[in-house]
């Protein structure tokens, strides 16, 4: 019993942790932890608390603390598993969501133990089921879009019957295309998905197409049944824009059950400061696999955004980390990828990754799928 | 007719106007106003377009480039009003989603015209309807939270009892209150519905009490539905958690018809880097108002987080800033305030403000409601 009459808190005892980057030599570190297991916890003085296992169990708990040479530490901090209460929302609120409003806190990595985790069912495909679909198992995926905004349906459809002939395996609406007066969404959806479904009868493969389905909750899930009906193969959708749950509901609607495949507009703000936000890792690899994606778009070094090349091997190797049964993602390198250095990012990326090239496809001649037939001579040849 | 012998886009002339910071000199910026142009719309090279109404129409326009002086531009685009297709998630693609993912540019103003603000409806309340539900009228509101987190149902209500009978505006949950096993969303919004609609018969004003539905979308549907049953009379949303399109949901069901108060977090990698991300005022005025939150909280300067008064004041002009009768919110800063600054909050953010202030109201003796009173003494004297 508390000094308050009242039954002590009885957890599980389950914690997760989370490892940020902070400003400040040791000391200043130390401070700072001892500030975020505050702040994303009570929210409140722990000397005005008066219940010590409130403070035994919810207060975050600084579990180490390593200066890193460079006037920065690492800070590792564990939260009860409970605090998450089983919620992606709740679980992203207590790893960096009040924290995200102070400078100098970059979280870069997350461990989640398994009481927490079986709230999450992950990718229903992965990488895996991925493969079975387009029946690929030895080399990269490889992808386009069908653009640019303007195009009306017939028009997109032309474009994707061309790529499916060519064999490619993914074909996505540009994230652009929503549900304009100019491109209605079941318009081009029922055009492209028709579109593709002939080209893969003629190039005797199967390519998938995935629609963009970013919308509100309600009308994403409405777009994605349509979809599902009308035959496409997978979903294009953007958590920066509709949010990680809208991705995580699409996933798990059973009458769906097509392929997640994330887009990353707006995410930028979330990870490209160095020394805040959410580290590349975290947001493309684990966020997006508790959010349900089976393939998730990030902009590569060697395109026209700014990320290093070790921000996206870190992105490789989250996508396949081991998540107690959460599978894998496939990870789909992409802005501005060109068709002369696809041998340097097959041999960068290696088989476990989809390789999107967009606009380059169109700088080879009118012949689209003889181009998109390069494409994968260059990805077999990398 | 086009090239292609399709009729050309036929769009209604009205656009939208983006304003950015973006590094560099006049040319830079030029060149960087052309390229976000591009990223924003197209996604694709213009010169293999070969649509002539596609590129005057569709391809966002550069309006002005206007050097700062300090190495850095503004620079205003405009975009087809059609181009978002009547939807938030898209308005925002469009306003920032893939240059999001590039450095050394940020999303400063927005200027949206009439047909497309016919898709919002903006807050259901807004500052006067609010002010109405409390009776009132002529000073800042006041606000505050029941916390910490690993409080059981039965002690958050008595918090919420004390704060009601001193006469407080509103309650809110702390965002941290989710549905934890150790305290469940349905027995703590029962217990403290039931606390402050007391506590108002007590002290004969009417305190709204907010509680937390951030969640997935499904999921915060219902929970509102149950605490609008229960009686509660406004909810607390972080639209950085679940999106701003499941705020707008709540705003919008009739069934529920609730003041919604937002909550910051996770928005700081929005706006906290000064290069980039989105201006607080476009972040906490216009998408807040889009989404249709009555009042806003958002970190205030002189607090613990990282913030600018002429930040704060930007906000302040945001959330009321003519927008086509879109109601103007309720500015809540907090995040550290105190009693003794009460004074100079008031001073800075005038009475058409929420002063929320949380832990400081423990500070000053076990008498909740004594305290509370010296806030609205402190407020009316302020």
């Amino acid at each position: 019993m508390t000094a308050t009459g009242r039954p002590e808190l009885r957890l599980s005892g389950e914690r997760f942790r989370a490892t940020y980057v902070v400003a400040g030599d040791e000391q200043a570190a130390r401070a700072c932890a001892d500030a975020i297991a505050i702040e994303q916890t009570l929210e409140f003085s722990p000397d005005l608390v008066g219940r010590p296992d409130i403070i035994r169990e919810i207060l975050g708990r600084v579990e180490m603390v390593r200066p890193l040479g460079d006037g920065r530490a690492e800070v590792t901090l564990s939260y009860a598993a409970e605090s998450a209460g089983g919620e992606l929302t709740q679980l992203v609120n207590v790893l960096y969501g009040n924290s995200s409003l102070k400078p100098g806190i970059r979280l870069v990595e997350v461990a989640l133990g398994p009481g927490l985790l079986e709230a999450f069912r992950g990718p229903r495909f992965g990488r895996a089921g991925l493969r079975g679909l387009v029946g690929v198992f030895d080399r990269p995926l490889l992808a386009t879009a069908v653009k640019p905004m303007g195009l009306d349906p017939a028009e997109l459809a032309a474009l994707a019957l061309a790529f499916a002939r060519g064999g490619i395996d993914l074909v996505k609406d540009d994230h652009g295309l929503a549900d304009q007066p100019f491109c209605r969404f079941e318009a081009r959806v029922t055009a492209v998905a028709a579109a593709v479904a002939r080209g893969s009868v003629e190039s005797g493969r199967r390519c998938l197409y995935a629609p963009n389905v970013t919308a509100s909750p309600a009308t994403a899930l409405a777009r994605a049944r349509f979809a599902k009906a009308i035959g496409a193969g997978a979903l294009l959708v953007a958590p920066g824009l509709c949010g990680w749950d809208t991705v995580r509901a699409l996933a798990a609607a059973d009458e769906v059950a097509l392929p997640i495949v994330l887009h990353p507009a707006l995410l930028g703000p979330l990870h490209l400061d160095p020394n805040h936000g959410i580290a590349p890792g975290v947001v493309y690899g684990l966020l997006a696999r508790l959010a349900g994606a089976d393939a998730v778009v990030f902009p590569s070094f060697g395109g026209r955004f700014s990320i290093s090349s070790a921000d996206c091997r870190e992105i490789v190797t989250a996508t396949a980390r081991e998540l107690l049964g959460i599978a894998p993602c496939l990870p789909m390198p992409a802005g501005g990828l060109t068709l002369a250095r696809v041998a340097e990012f097959v041999r960068f990326y290696g088989p476990e990754s989809m390789l999107l090239v967009g606009g380059d496809l169109h700088r080879h001649g009118a012949d689209l799928a003889a181009t998109v037939r390069r494409f994968a001579a260059a990805v077999e040849g990398g």
